[in-house]
């Protein structure tokens, strides 16, 4: 079934390449609202059962907001911080802790957390990707320590491809 | 079952006002998250019967993002109309519609909508009230027409004291 | 070879629809550099024939800046308005002085300009389309009068599908 | 004919310098809309022949944006970082990699970045200079390496005196 999807995407590629260069246009692929609702419904889950409080934001392949869910008692400071954890995955296409390991004094990007209206580099932001690997959107997670945050967000953006 | 429901509301708004005035504390009711997504799905099964595209968002009592869902292919621009209809509506415990009327030229509250980084005083924010008829937060819907905008919302907010 | 480009459309409509259902996920069609370039350079010739001076911006299918150029002598003011026109276009897939038709005062959306940081609501902004009519993305031009503005961006948007 | 243009440099300089003073003001070396549109096409094909998805940016000598260009597939976060090594580079007058190195912990101009709504100082950022080595704007690449954005940046840069 797997291995069948894989086919069904190289030709999916195959095809779209043909047609779009004819049709002069990019072709992106975009999470559903049923998958990002799964993706966060599942993160939730992830977080009770770990007995963590955390707001988790789900974005699309746009980087805009598509479902978002704050748990009760969650620091009202993680609404943001989720949301820009979320965006910061998908403009770089990288696990946000991963971007934090360039920012740091010395290093090749400091500082660019200032762009953007405000980027996070620290864990509990990480791509969503399709069965195919291409990246649909991101999730963020924040309220519990980077490592709960970075796991539950995993654990989300797993969800889109079961 | 429903009046008994009253009885205990006012049982518990007696012995926590009374609890209050010794603790020199406010008491706020706000929505809990379990209720924020009964609210949102039901207003995206509203919209999908209706066949309309709309942004959803809920707030708390504290006007902070408690839920959010953006419905495919709806409008880039109503994810942040939606939130601050919601927002809007939580600011000012009123229907934006109703706010609307206040803020036309001439209108006692003329151009409010610059504060609070922008207000939205059309019709599709609604605050959500408990079985007490307290407000514990509040739904903006955006992505239709206004009067569907409005029903929208308001079928989400009356799934909370269902 | 304008029907044949038709048929096209439609075939792939069907290809992508039928795989899409399988694949979970959006597909969403996006302006490519090089469209987005001879759109610019279109709204740019025309305004040089008709001694303009303005700036122009040219959104991608998710509403971020794809290109811009600002003509020599335009308005200062004239860029953001430029970038905003464009992003509004995208936003309400709608040419923005129609928008701009609902948002006076007692007008259904009156004051939405408020949300997104700002909109603009007044001609010269208008979507770019593929030769299958979905929207790829947006022009927004600002500098002449509103007619011209507007002219000289739907002149623009045309050539993406010459 | 290159010490020619020089000749006609200090020339001009001479006239306008007596000019200025009798006028009571300032003279400006501003980049055109055509040399703007030079550079920016240089950076792209340099980008395109090294292999890197990019977005380019010219400001002016008022640190306004004159151009930009995003490259299909490139980061979306790359849009705001290249805006700002384009400003940054032009609100000092200084390549941003050079900026950088003030900026570290214990530097003399330590988070200067958190200013002008945001500074971006590593490398990709560079002045763009007329023929007599005046400022006439600048130019800002994001989306390679640090090492590749800075390259494609001086090769645009150099574009505006060829």
């Amino acid at each position: 079934m797997k291995s069948f999807q894989h086919i069904k995407g190289f030709i999916l590629i195959f095809i779209l390449s043909s047609i779009c260069t004819l049709a002069h246009a990019q072709v992106t692929y975009n999470i559903t609202q049923e998958d990002a609702l799964k993706v966060m419904l599942a993160a939730k889950e992830k977080a009770e059962k770990d007995n963590v409080l955390v707001n988790i934001a789900v974005v699309d392949a746009g980087a805009n907001l598509k479902a978002f869910l704050r748990m009760d008692e969650s620091y009202l400071g993680s609404i943001d911080v989720a949301v820009k954890k979320a965006k910061t995955a998908r403009y770089f296409n990288i696990a946000t802790g991963d971007l934090g390991k360039l920012t740091q004094p010395g290093g090749i990007i400091y500082n660019i957390e200032v762009s953007n209206d405000g980027l996070i580099s620290f864990p509990g932001g990480v791509p969503i990707k399709n069965d195919d690997g291409e990246i649909i959107g991101a999730i963020g997670v924040s309220g519990g320590t980077i490592e709960q945050d970075h796991e539950i967000a995993t654990t989300g953006a797993l969800a889109a491809i079961e």
